[in-house]
């Protein structure tokens, strides 16, 4: 079995290897590739893209995975070794079997359609006018219901491109934690208040960069496994086992668009780092088991964390220094009560952490209506706005602020959305139960700015366990319960409510 | 025959991406990359560099070449065409053959012991202690010995080697070169004075920078297909074909350093998009014909170009302005002497253009006695020293001033050191015949930072000629003469000679 097994780890790493060298290819794109190398790059990124499917799908891996598989029934090793092989063979072919069901044609179609569409939902938006995208639009989501349809259901087609994004759940469930969700964060808004921005004159790019570039390295992302730039959308990806990088943009007139950003991607960062650091890496188990899971390790930090008091406590006189700027002209109450504001507002990257999830949830119920049929792309606009109204008693005066506002469904990110909010419902549990074990951590964080006990505990308890279980039970290992929406609406209660 | 080209056009693209992806990860990781990725960095290399060695050797890249070599025979194009692609297919099979000698273990030992060499070289220059060096230096000469071997060669075993960087010269040839060069420089450097550093202080590296970065764009290289960055060794690389990236490094002290660094990168880089320009491109005809030539490219704009009087009557004023000084403080005399300074210095990357040569001459003499046999490596420090004395009336005081200086040993790159005076020749030839057809030339430069006659010039006479010529015939076509090191000569007395 030794033989079949490292041959079989051979392959994977060097599936991971060229994995992270198109990690790479992404990254330089968007932060400083030269403008007209566009075209060449992204025919480097679809030859590296069908190397990696090659590899991932073909017999070599598949026929040394069966192998393993059947010499390891009678294998002669550790219980506890052999259930982690077990599951990390499983895993594999569940992957692969999802990936292999697509035909190649429809692989290359998609890509094709989802390409040109994202050029013209560009357009469109920049235009406000949704019939440009309409067309597009409805040849994207019928090759999505195609894509589905091929990865097969039983209950529901948006089901099976949930499971692409969130293994093991489904529609039906979502609309049960989000129902309650939605019921909870009504009032909640209510009671919110807006606060003024308190910086009364910009900050340069070059003070802010002076502050967030500390900000990771004392989270626990050192500088000598990781980087911070500047892209055009905020991202954080992994370019090997110890190279995790992350950007963020700015903002002059409001600083804190800047620290947020690099707060929400150390936590992406860090998660990777920690899947990296189990010892078994590079294994079909040793990558995030969700989006929703990924998403809740960048809102922990970003928020349960990152909007604290015992946070700024720590970190504000540093942000004036850094800043320049007296502590007379930036009174501590006035910014934390700032970057806990609640003030709806009709763009969803503009949002506050309590309405964010409002927007979800719309476009969720949207999506999941889009998928199954009963709601058709032409009603897109109607339906939007009547739900902005609804839920936010906002009137959307053109497409460019309402339904053309996101990038996603032009890519046929269709199940994408919901794993925003599971990952804000996720880091509310997981940042309760942590708490619950560790009170020092705010004394910790506020006298010394050390975070060391939680970013060990999610190492224990999540990272480590890469996809190890599904999320659904990896959530009840590390916090004792399946996951549970009223984590969230209390952290986001007491926020608000705290703040007077 | 449509159907074998586009098949093995398709081949070769292939190949091309995967080389412009090796340069990335290559750039990346003297540019940006977090020092603890470094490790895992070289496995992405050589993993990838393994992919582009089986891809141009294999089967299928030799089959349809042959293929497509028999029914190009046949086959009705124009005989322009025909001779283009005759020319290639001879040139990949006279690479395929170079690098298919090589057994896999020599290729695999030579790489490893190198990776060593490189490590106990470091060490070695710090203790300023051959002995330290001595051992793994000897197992590099044996093992290159064996390459060259295993290369084959009719006359003496270094010009197997030189075949490598220059096609078709060898030892002898050089050596007359080299000869003729050498009498005529000692008394070139004998007349020639070293100039006091005119900068009063410090210019930061911000300053510095601002300026740079608007130089290559007035040479030619724009902004949309390239950039410029900082790294401990300047280089220049190509990512793709509008991918063109130069670094440089900063010395607060003497800004020259890094804008001579621009203005030598900038060439490679000129060189390197004008290949590209091609309309073949990417064949096996559309890269460098050999290391002299693209030393040639650089050697042109750093020194013929970029130590002329009227390159800086144009861009002195833009360099003061930039760098925040007042006219009184760097008067255009003393920073023209500067930089045309000769000073005989023990290191070479400190040396002038014109003694520059005698410490390539010197090296070339060395190692080919080396690779012969006629010379131990235990003799080097002695014969160092007494070449050092010779040629330049230099006492060398201790290893790290002298036979350690120069990494190339350490990495087996013997043969490559010649190709830098072969490129000086070349410039100073190839820029002589481009003047003799472009009177306003330094006129356009003077008045108007108007350089793109010479660039169309070396588009047309040398970039786009690709490696459809041997370097010795390129040169021949472009200026009407074989190389000839008398303009080199004549060039630098003209320099010396004019700051009087």
């Amino acid at each position: 079995m030794e033989k079949t097994l490292k041959s079989y780890r051979k392959i994977w790493s060097e599936l991971v290897h060229y994995q992270d060298i198109l990690s790479l290819l992404h990254w330089d794109s968007e932060v400083f590739m030269p403008e007209d190398a566009r075209d060449n790059r992204s025919e480097q990124i679809a030859q590296l893209s069908s190397l990696c499917h090659k590899i991932f799908t073909g017999n070599e891996l598949s026929d040394l995975s069966e192998k393993l598989f059947h010499e390891l029934k009678t294998a002669d090793i550790e219980p506890e070794k052999k259930l982690l092989l077990e599951r990390e063979l499983e895993v594999l072919k569940r992957d692969r079997n999802r990936e292999a069901k697509i035909p190649v044609e429809l692989v290359e179609e998609f890509s094709r359609t989802t390409n040109l569409a994202h050029g013209v939902w560009a357009g469109a938006r920049k235009n406000s006018n949704f019939k440009e995208f309409q067309e597009i639009l409805t040849k994207v989501v019928s090759l999505t219901k195609e894509m589905a349809d091929a990865y097969g259901h039983d209950t529901e087609r948006y089901d099976a491109l949930l499971e692409g994004y969130e293994p093991g759940t489904n529609a039906n469930t979502l609309n049960e934690l989000f129902k309650s969700l939605k019921n909870s964060l009504i009032p909640i808004i209510h009671e919110g208040k807006a606060y003024p921005n308190p910086f009364k004159r910009e900050v340069s790019e070059e003070y802010q960069n002076l502050f967030n570039q500390k900000l990771p390295g004392i989270l626990g992302l050192s500088r000598s496994v990781s980087r911070l730039d500047v892209s055009l959308h905020p991202f954080s990806t992994s370019i090997g086992k110890k190279d995790k990088r992350i950007t963020t943009r700015y903002q002059l007139d409001d600083p804190t668009s800047s620290i947020f950003g690099v707060l929400h991607e150390t936590g992406h960062a860090l998660y990777e780092l920690g899947l990296s650091n189990s010892s078994e890496y590079p294994s079909p188990l040793t990558s995030a088991v969700s989006y929703g899971m990924h998403e809740s390790q960048s809102r922990l930090w970003e928020n349960q964390v990152g909007r604290g008091r015992a946070f700024w406590e720590y970190f504000h006189p540093m942000l004036l220094k850094d800043f320049q700027i007296y502590h007379y002209d930036l009174p501590f109450d006035d910014f934390f009560k700032f970057i806990n504001s609640v003030n709806k507002t009709k763009i969803r990257v503009e949002a506050d952490q309590v309405t964010y999830n409002l927007h979800i949830i719309m476009r969720f119920e949207i999506e999941r209506d889009l998928i199954s049929g009963t709601l058709q792309v032409a009603d897109l606009p109607e339906v939007w706005n009547s739900k902005m109204k609804e839920y936010f008693e906002l009137q959307i005066e053109n497409d460019g602020e309402g339904v053309l506002q996101d990038v996603h469904w032009s890519g046929g990110a269709f199940g994408y959305f919901p794993t925003y909010t599971l990952g804000n419902i996720y880091s509310a549990q997981i940042f309760h139960s942590f708490l619950s074990t560790h009170q020092s951590f705010w004394e910790d964080v506020r006298t010394r700015g050390d975070f060391s006990s939680l970013l060990k505990w999610l190492g224990k308890n999540i990272h480590k366990k890469g996809k190890f279980y599904e999320p659904n039970q990896l959530i009840k290992e590390a916090t004792g319960e399946y996951p549970d929406s009223s984590y969230l609406v209390r952290y986001l209660k007491s926020i608000t409510q705290g703040l007077e």
